[in-house]
């Protein structure tokens, strides 16, 4: 016989990270607090998925028809960057550094496994270049194979649209020891160095 | 200007062993699996407090007036086992070994953060050694000072009430070993020593 209780551990585990340990603890957890405080969490989790839908324009998340990013007056417009999913927008806005503009693709191109270039957000993309004055698209997929594979796709797509197709810079990352440093890092890094301008005219 | 998707991260962020980064990464798997996953588990967080209510007799979780435990034929019921909260009698229910039955008393007595002997399930206690035939009195407790206390408190106030009053037994855990065990567990188990019997008629 399978209570509430156990139904819940069963929800709580298909969720990342979350074992059955784990979701035991959170299941007990949600038992000890104050109901309201449980409702709330409940609540939230239905109001997100009802009111945060796509952005028209790039797919990031979005209560309105245009996210943020798209409907803001101080973001350039005319730079795009190309990432995989929402949570890769969060982690480029955190870093407080880019003022452009973004594309959700949806995924990775992985054609064995089905995720051809019709699956992927690509014909939108391309839809975009024609209607709006995109100077600059951005390739800011990761580093697996397929994500190198889906970059070089897009760079071979956009050839002929006027519009300059960049990647991320690769190389070491933030505070990192040169001696754990993989090798496929350290030769990209060096293959890629970039020349030391400070101190000169 | 806070968001449905950064409420669901608040909420998330209150549960136990849940930090900001993790609690990200729920809600973002969470608006990325098909809508019904998410619906489905703020329905069970909403049907769990609905309908587990607390067992009338020994105050552990149960969705009828009786919980399992108490209901169930094949467990002994003048053996009681008193333990702090309902995690500890699903800690018990996994080993196994327990046929008797359980009072959940909501704590440890602990006066200087206000949780004096009417806060917790006491009366209850009491109430039930005068109606059912207990005969003996397991006392559950952590280790921690107040759970020590507790256990005393409890063992004084049963002692002219005709129930053997018990504690579980204190040494090494299972698997543990010697050189990493810490001062006051080798100490209870070279006190608490028991005899080897094997082999011997």
């Amino acid at each position: 016989m399978i209570g509430p209780l156990e139904e819940l551990v069963e929800a709580l585990c298909s969720l990342p990270s979350i074992g059955r340990k784990s979701a035991w603890r959170l299941a007990l957890h949600l038992m000890e607090r104050p109901e309201d405080e449980a409702v709330s969490l409940a609540e939230s989790i239905i109001s997100v998925r009802r009111k945060v839908k796509h952005c028209s324009r790039c797919f990031n998340f979005s209560e309105n028809e245009l996210c943020p990013v798209c409907s803001s007056q101080s973001r350039d417009q005319s730079l795009v960057c190309i990432v995989e999913k929402p949570a890769d927008v969060f982690a480029i806005e955190k870093s407080g550094r880019y003022r452009g503009t973004f594309h959700v693709l949806g995924g990775v191109l992985s054609p064995l496994n089905g995720i051809t270039a019709d699956k992927l957000r690509i014909s939108e993309l391309k839809a975009r270049i024609g209607k709006e004055q995109i100077r600059e698209l951005i390739v800011g997929l990761g580093g697996s194979a397929d994500a190198e594979a889906t970059a070089i796709y897009l760079a071979r797509l956009f050839r002929n649209d006027n519009v300059r197709v960049t990647r991320l810079a690769r190389g070491l990352p933030a505070g990192m020891e040169l001696e754990y440093v993989d090798q496929i890092t350290l030769s990209q890094a060096l293959c890629e160095r970039t020349d030391m301008q400070y101190g000169k005219e």
